[in-house]
């Protein structure tokens, strides 16, 4: 039975991962840079998108496929801060988003308009960590409300990350999180990863993150 | 391909239901009550658990299942508040704990000196609510840092609940949470779900969530 199911599993993500190249491909083909967005729920995805797409949406010809289990709320809260196409995937409760999804999604972008794209996937710290979506970054916001110990007990989504950006840095002065701390064990699981402080609610740490997206696109403009 | 793992899932999920049914069998047999302790990660299982334990643990005779993806941080921390055994099962990186894990890690635990067993679950909003591990009852912990509208992104977890407990209540001045919104999106999902607020922090509603063990145990004392 469990051989069984390895196998089976194996099998699906060596399709996954062969689509994810095709995605990975067909983007670059399109001189677009795309993050796969990453968190626990209620880390706080939306809401930086939210502003994200209010400054840059424009200027960096964003568009976001948003992931969801069951509703497309979230797509809805973005779509009402740009001009710019957001295409909502409902996984029936699924707990990630994967290749394929991603593959059919962008079929209802225009690739020829959009310079980034972003993928919010499912909030969970585990599963979508498996997944490649063809991205060119993988970026994992942690929220201060969460315990500095997530990257030790959720190695595998901070392993895998490119960027840990730490959310909601407003609340620090309220819980008991040493951010330091919180640091040396993103580290520690991966010693190469890069760090930026965020609080969609202040604006602390937003001129940073829009800076990392200014200078992620602007390799790959289009002449 | 679809088709295939589906027919592999439904059997996988058939066994485990099995397994289940055996591990409810087995506990009632002790006349043990046993809680699946299910949420995201960082919103407060380990913390209410280490209140619980210091405050119930010889009176209740508590016994603890910690499950978590790649150590044992959690059943270490919970050891520490309690004379009472604490069995940590460490996933090795999957979503969810099973009943075949539960059905190995009661064996190591005093069954005839337990009345309430608490299965702290992989913290993860989405896995662990198709997994029937044997429970009694299904409490979720739900931070009020997460937004209120989780419950309708979140339905199955929510769904299966037989108690909601809003967590982190002391944050509450410094968030946008709706509680009353909260409730209606969690009854929206589930009518009959019912509600604690708690903060570990500073111990308001604690003693709501210590008459809710006492009542649930109560019953099953043995003579």
């Amino acid at each position: 039975m469990t051989v069984r199911t390895i196998e089976v599993r194996e099998r699906v993500m060596a399709r996954n991962d062969a689509l994810a190249a095709q995605v990975r491909e067909r983007l670059a083909a399109h001189g677009i840079w795309a993050m796969n967005l990453m968190s626990s729920p209620g880390a706080g995805k939306t809401t930086l998108l939210e502003r994200t797409l209010a400054e840059l949406g424009e200027p960096l010809d964003i568009a976001v496929v948003a992931g969801d289990c069951q509703t497309q709320n979230d797509a809805d809260r973005l779509a009402a801060h740009t001009g710019r196409l957001v295409h909502a995937v409902v996984t029936g409760g699924a707990c990630h988003l994967d290749a394929l999804q991603v593959f059919d999604a962008i079929e209802h972008l225009d690739l020829d308009a959009t310079r980034l794209l972003i993928v919010e996937n499912v909030g969970n710290l585990v599963c979508p960590a498996s997944w490649d979506l063809g991205e060119t970054t993988r970026v994992v916001l942690f929220s201060v409300t969460e315990g500095e110990d997530k990257p030790l007990k959720y190695p595998k989504m901070f392993e895998k990350a490119d960027w840990v950006v730490l959310t909601k840095t407003d609340l620090l002065p309220y819980v008991p999180f040493d951010a330091d701390r919180a640091v040396r064990y993103c580290l520690q699981v991966n010693p190469n990863v890069r760090f930026l402080f965020v609080s969609a609610t202040t604006g602390d740490g937003l001129a940073e993150w829009f800076d990392f997206l200014r200078r992620s696109v602007a390799p790959l403009a289009r002449v």
